[in-house]
């Protein structure tokens, strides 16, 4: 018998991928279907959602986020996204979260109410990143002006520096967030600042979800207490990263350790050949049969031979068997 | 009689901000006026034409760029600044340039295409910034698409890397790209990289303007050729800037540097207290007397003594008989 | 009874400061003690020496290192250092680390061939920063020609990004290292990207050593296979950093977590103050009792008031029956 | 007749390459031979001196910099490469400064003092950007302590931002330097902020030089009031440059445009191979015949194809009769 404790989640919690009082586990940043002609292909989120759960055993999304490439789409497209997504998984799905960020405060709060009316369980919302706020003051008064469109729905803030450039520190602008924004229900931290992270376990409230958002990097991030995690690469390796929440939750930290430096080894690979969205995406259709299409400008198609070589390389590291 | 030869434009043309062939000459980038609750506030922006032309002596717009926030505005918020800032500037102004650049490209393409209906003069796009562009190519796809909705307006590139972070070289993106675009008709060139912009210029068109867009550095450019800039310092330093032109156009080199080092001496100081649009809106406010109201969040308004401050180190530098 | 699984050392090993077959455990990043004047005090060296053992239980050191100044000394005065910091530690001590990196591949080769003569136990080196290396074959190339002049002795990397502006992977340099640098030991990996550090442990021999260099995400680091690590807060944190490592090595992530999550405390609130090696370099002074002296320009020494009220901080969160 | 002001210099001074007052005109940046076993080639410096002046038409000189690889050598090696170029340039050349910044203060001072010794004409000094200084305070403590050695030498503060990553303002360092070290006689600004350089040049003395450091940007740091260059590229285009000179001193800003251009179509060439010293020292050698040899480490040796490839394009730009 284990008498490892991880502190915030039980074993029994952490390979959970149910909602309880907060949510935890795996949570996957869903990719938008387009058509060949690069619109809105909204029949294929239907398969999606089963694909999701049946495949992958997760049963949270994160939708519109940057996986989703929500900022490269029109807010009437944003929203039919959503709605779609709510719809389909309904019933299926424990959580869908929306993600309302956009650079016009206007845009997000349109798109954080269009969220309650489609029975969305959550909104997400990321810093804007033309004008980058000053200080978590100036973010804080941002996000909580989104939120007030908002308001039955449980509220993340969304922090990625690399994306947006923004510098501060996720621990300064989710400090007693809750008292500005009664909905403030957690984090996505999807940044490598792992003292600040730590930063923003160690002062959030119990009620509040700490998802990390570097999936190669997860590992370090539940040694600090993260519940769960938000990422793209739950929708192929959804069922690898829950043996590795499992592995953690048992004390097992050498397993862990294998699980996730198998994650790195597949990202070192990809990483040769300029791993983003527009080559994830691909790799997604290949791998999972659905047809997602291309990406939006200015992403570009990713070439077949690059998503070809890195799904040879997944099927090489996680053999069927696996 | 002087000898020195500018190029690409002569003397008197240098001096005039009138369009003759192409765009040459001060092209001031508006504010855009917000009442104090942060709804946009259409009536002030008459006066603001009449106080351009009366009190700046400029007579060419650059509408919802950088300066306007556009950025932070709904697409709707955006089709009624550009609409009033045509209404407004018809036959007052001689050019009004609408930016309707996004991080969407359908969003750009809808600003693009009402552009078009509310009589511009034309367009500016700069790069999406979330997604940043991973080649010139990418860009160019992306510009055309654009260009594609307004195909009777002159098309302008906006680059600006301090904002949004695409590492691409404007050089890059414009070499020939009137085979692409069709109505591509020049650059903003709002970066400090010189020889990129040196670039630019040798390898432009005739019918193409180079506008530089770093006020404090324009003496810099007009020596590598610039046609003319645009800018927000225009909005209270037009004339002044004019009559850094018109040394320049002859050939007064001590002239024009002493009069580009007064701006410099404007902006050292005022960049102590965080030079943003934020602070340089409510200066405007400040010394035209103009009701622009506050920015927008995420940017926050600028406390009273900061663009006192900056307003009184204008007078000084700047007195009323200069 | 644990079943937790750390993989590459058992619990006691970890919890151990003493080498067996690879070094283990912490290492603390020696200052050099200065006269007030400026000039080297090496009669402290004794009495740290003493300190470090009775009151942080370490017996590992790492010398002329970042810590140390190293890169602000002449060779002549680094070689002083080194060799009075092996004297004293000299049957005291188990293992003296000493850096001999430098900008110049000449003095990094003197200084390696000095450390054997004063009988180190080891060489770091980082990185030359002022001509970047482009490739991890260059920089291999450099490194292989210092080991050979120190060709009797453990030869470590030191990974150190955010000082030398170096953006090589660890993981590219280090993978195979054994093959050109006969005496390759390890990595102090000084970064924060944790999936190069993965890497880096994945493809490590067994008998190299993973040091992982930031202290306040150390947890993480031992999470991903850390052996041991290489830093300045052990100087006066090095009992509480062995509680730390003891913990992880039960396996109570919960106790490690809580210990790790102080440290972070006392950075945070340092941070606010500009903490670098100078305030670092006082703050020990003032906590250890030993006379450091002021750090060498171009740092410059600490306010008096900076260091007391981190002195405080420290005492509040790690209160003398801690 | 021109009636062009350039203020700083008249026509006559601008296009001489002889000292007056203050140094003017061009001063280039040397290499430093090495033998092919990566010794020092004192044997070269002396033609090397005589090509400069009667091919390149330069007088004055900069040794052991960035271009010297003067970081990558020890004391020793600088200190006889600095005596070899006194010697060879005595009675020939106008102005021999010897580069003397390094990380370690105490190395600085032993070079600023040999530097006397050996009938230098000025020392100049980096910034340290292993610890990179945090105010201009720091920084102009530390420049103030190597002068000290170098009491009867002109000084000069080198900025180089690109490579100390240090971040201060060169007009901040500047401004009234010479109350602070009153041998201060200039900047050398090799960095393309221009508002900071325009600053240096509104507040410099009159006996103080303004050179600019990017060649391929002069013209514009001319039209700011510089009074010449610093750069590697006059080794080989110091002919050309000159030209450039006397067209921006006659007023004739469309000649003097057209041979930068010449200059910046070059480099948009070489940069696609990567441009570095260790490209630029082999494209040397092939354009001048002298035996340059190889870089030092960390800087690996130019393939031979690539250094061919720019010296061709070199050629087409520059043909022999131009």
């Amino acid at each position: 018998m284990s008498t490892l404790q991880t502190g915030r989640v039980s074993p029994t919690e952490m390979a959970s991928t149910r909602l309880t009082v907060n949510l935890t586990g795996l949570v996957t940043a869903t990719f938008t279907p387009l058509t060949s002609e690069g619109e809105l292909n909204l029949s294929v989120i239907g398969p999606y959602v089963d694909y999701l759960i049946k495949d992958q055993g997760v049963r949270n999304i994160f939708v519109n986020g940057t996986t989703g490439e929500g900022m490269s789409f029109s807010v009437e497209e944003r929203k039919r996204v959503a709605e779609e997504w709510c719809l389909r998984a309904k019933n299926k799905m424990d959580n869908v979260i929306v993600h309302v960020g956009c650079l016009s405060l206007k845009d997000s709060k349109d798109l954080a109410n269009h969220a309650v009316t489609v029975g969305a369980n959550g909104i997400g919302v990321i810093s804007p990143s033309f004008f980058k706020p000053k200080t978590a003051d100036a973010l804080r008064s941002y996000l909580k002006e989104v939120a007030s469109a908002a308001p039955t729905l449980p509220f993340y803030y969304y922090h990625l520096p690399s994306y947006t450039g923004v510098n501060l520190l996720a621990s300064d602008v989710c400090k007693g967030l809750e008292t500005v924004i009664p909905t403030f229900s957690g984090v996505k931290f999807s940044g490598t600042d792992l003292m600040d992270f730590g930063q923003c376990v160690k002062y959030s409230q119990p009620n509040q979800s700490l998802f990390f958002g570097v999936d190669e990097q997860l590992l370090a991030a539940l040694a600090f207490g993260a519940n769960g995690a938000v990422g793209s690469l739950f929708n192929y390796l959804g069922s690898h990263f829950n043996k590795l929440l499992i592995a953690f939750a048992q004390g097992d930290l050498v397993r862990a350790r294998t699980l996730q430096f198998k994650v790195q080894d597949l990202l070192a690979f990809a990483s040769k050949y300029g791993f983003d969205v527009a080559v994830n995406k691909q790799l997604m259709s290949d791998l999972s049969g659905l047809s997602l299409g291309p990406p939006r400008l200015p992403l570009i198609p990713c070439p077949p031979e690059t998503s070809a070589a890195v799904a040879q390389k997944y099927h090489q590291i996680f053999p069927p068997e696996d």
